[in-house]
């Protein structure tokens, strides 16, 4: 009796024609409006740098990804594209093997990574989430951020609502809630001084009754002052996400947080593997949270998933600005991992609604979560004019180099940029 | 009885080994300080933009080659470079095949031909020239350009020698002679009304005797005004570049001017191979000007020259602002080309020394010719701490794409950037 080789783990091993032969790349920067944020010691410029990439296969399918517009990603995102002709976007290893060949940067591969799972999933003819492992949810809750805000940039109209203080965040949560619904809460906090944040997070608290509340503080406090605002907040907000540097002081918040009544949970964002087995260390650490387009892409953060599943952990997903490809993305990676039950944490609220590189009829957030695709693929198709449109705006708008820091520097010379502050 | 094979044009097709293999491609772009020349209808921004591209082989030889630094170039660049891991450097046609899948743009293929081609004569242990055909002089000769100049940029010192006038221009004129001597003289002008320019080379031909003299014009003037000029400086100057926009309107400004007396050469610069080919089919234009950049490497400028040869047509070669490694790439092909005997056309002498990427000690510019380097490969090496040092002024200037036209009008809103304007 002979054994039966083991069966091929992906796909494309088992493609035996050319359809999703890699003929074209395309990579285009892309510029959106930007509201005048503070996020940690910054505040974002007036214009989000996002890039958009179009992987044409032999067949016809284009898969789409979405990433980062930063000049020098941008440059590493051209070279991956010029090492992938040839390949197959149902083959992640190769299309893996190439991007460590020529940049060997996870951030550069995510785009990538969604632009072949896009195509292949058209190939077959399913949604992106069925090549991930298939969908375990309906509707994946979304998370609302609300920031401190200026009313404008210097030298532009006043078009944002000012929050600055407790009042102004509750106007900007019902301005957001009119748009797409109210999910969860994160205040993007550690701007203020500490004890102004805890009582924003007590209006809040009163103002949106029900609604789950959490506070990232962006690593802006000693772990001293963590364990004070812990114990101040405890019963008020249900999570504390990075509030001091680095995963030891984490863990000791952590501890003390779990021991308060009600328990106060604390999460760490992490960015490497590094990060992420040192997180996995610290029992107190219940959650970790991941942006995808960091970390390398959807298959990625669900071996992520796993390990925290095996280590008793919940996983939660954060990005920065982005458009249409990516909150498919977003959506399809949160279809199909059970582990993530969180919002999402990305300001996808923010951004106009006319400043998108996908056609009108994506599915959208309604009521604080995103319904499903069911299309092939990541089920959004290419605006084209609204790619050239955004692609003119990148080039016009100057900015190369997103500089939070450096953008408040200028605002107020004399910011404090020390982590932590408090 | 058995034929033989043809031979292998190339070595590529007979290397056996893998020594030539590229397992790592840099493209690093940099920035250099550039004076406030006029040329054409616009003014030099003060930075010049350019990329040093580091070929790395199996065996240890890196190969260099250098381009321009516009952004949307730089992007292109790192396309090819993902593309060109595996390949040999000893193999131009597949590394040229690589440069038309990936990018389709012959200004993309020059510095890797050259990377390519310092690699392979490094590895052979000889000369670039002699992968060229072989060293026809001992000595490069070299054209000083003179540019109309403001005393500094706007905001910045004064540190340039104005040259509105014929009197500013001598003592540019002798202050580059000062630096690396006087080989030709060209100035680049149509910047002036033309009886002002007339009156510049009447001056300059009165305080430089016995040297060439050459005026590129940059397509300021109609057939009518270049005709007049052409009158007005035979036996003044020795040629006329680019006085009038089109091949049509060159040959007719060429045919008038070779009816003087003494009668006066015109020029043509072309940047494709139509162009080219309209030139060619002009009689009365006797010399084509390329710059290597653009055409798309060394080879394909000595292609230009076969065919330029055979139309009993000369040669010469233009360049933008550049640093030692194109100064050295531009060397060889010179001193490989029988049919290149007129000085080059660039800006070398106005960079200043001190901003160069490739160490000292390279062979450099006396008395307005170049010696030809004789150490393997192109003969330079380069100087890691001074490509990071002007990588970080690229970081820091801001200027990301070339706009000598933009810069004017901010300078003065009224220029009038017609061609022709005279």
């Amino acid at each position: 009796m002979t054994t039966q080789p083991p069966v091929p783990p992906t796909a494309a091993s088992t493609a035996t024609d050319d359809r999703g032969r890699i003929v074209r790349v395309v990579v285009t920067p892309v510029a959106f409006h930007a509201a005048p944020r503070y996020i940690g010691a910054g505040i974002h410029e007036p214009f989000a740098l996002r890039s958009v990439v179009e992987v044409v296969t032999a067949s016809g399918p284009t898969g789409l990804g979405e990433s980062d517009g930063d000049e020098e990603h941008l440059r590493r995102l051209e070279r991956v594209a010029g090492a992938l002709v040839g390949l197959d976007v149902r083959d992640p290893d190769a299309v893996r093997a190439a991007v460590v060949r020529t940049a060997d940067d996870r951030p550069v591969l995510a785009p990538f990574e969604v632009a072949c799972l896009d195509a292949e999933a058209r190939l077959a003819g399913v949604p992106v989430h069925a090549l991930l492992g298939g969908q375990v949810r309906d509707r994946v809750p979304w998370s609302t951020p609300l920031f401190y805000t200026r009313a404008g940039h210097p030298g532009a109209p006043d078009d944002e609502v000012e929050a600055l203080d407790p009042p102004g965040l509750v106007r900007q949560a019902d301005r957001l809630a009119r748009r797409s619904g109210l999910g969860a809460i994160t205040l993007h906090g550690g701007v203020l001084p500490p004890a102004t944040e805890v009582a924003a997070m007590r209006t809040l608290r009163h103002q949106f009754p029900g609604v789950a509340l959490g506070l990232v503080a962006h690593g802006a406090w000693t772990v001293e002052t963590s364990r004070w605002v812990a114990h101040e907040l405890a019963g008020v907000v249900d999570q504390l996400d990075d509030p001091t540097p680095g995963v030891e002081g984490l863990g000791a918040v952590a501890q003390e947080a779990a021991t308060l009544d009600p328990p106060l949970g604390v999460s760490a964002s992490v960015r490497t593997p590094d990060e992420l087995a040192s997180a996995l260390a610290v029992d107190a650490l219940r959650e970790v949270r991941v942006d995808p387009h960091a970390w390398g892409g959807l298959r990625a953060v669900q071996d992520v998933a796993a390990r925290c599943a095996d280590a008793g952990r919940t996983l939660s997903l954060e990005a920065p600005d982005h458009l249409g490809v990516s909150f498919a993305a977003l959506t399809h990676l949160a279809a199909a991992t059970p582990l993530l039950a969180r919002g999402c944490d990305t300001p996808w609220s923010w951004r106009s609604p006319d400043e998108d590189v996908v056609r009108p009829g994506a599915p959208g957030l309604v009521d604080g979560a995103a319904g499903v695709p069911t299309a092939p693929g990541l089920g959004v198709e290419l605006d084209r004019a609204a790619l050239a449109r955004l692609h003119r705006q990148y080039r016009d708008c100057g900015l190369r180099t997103r500089d939070d820091a450096g953008y408040l520097r200028r605002l107020r010379p004399d910011a404090d940029e020390r982590v932590p502050r408090w």
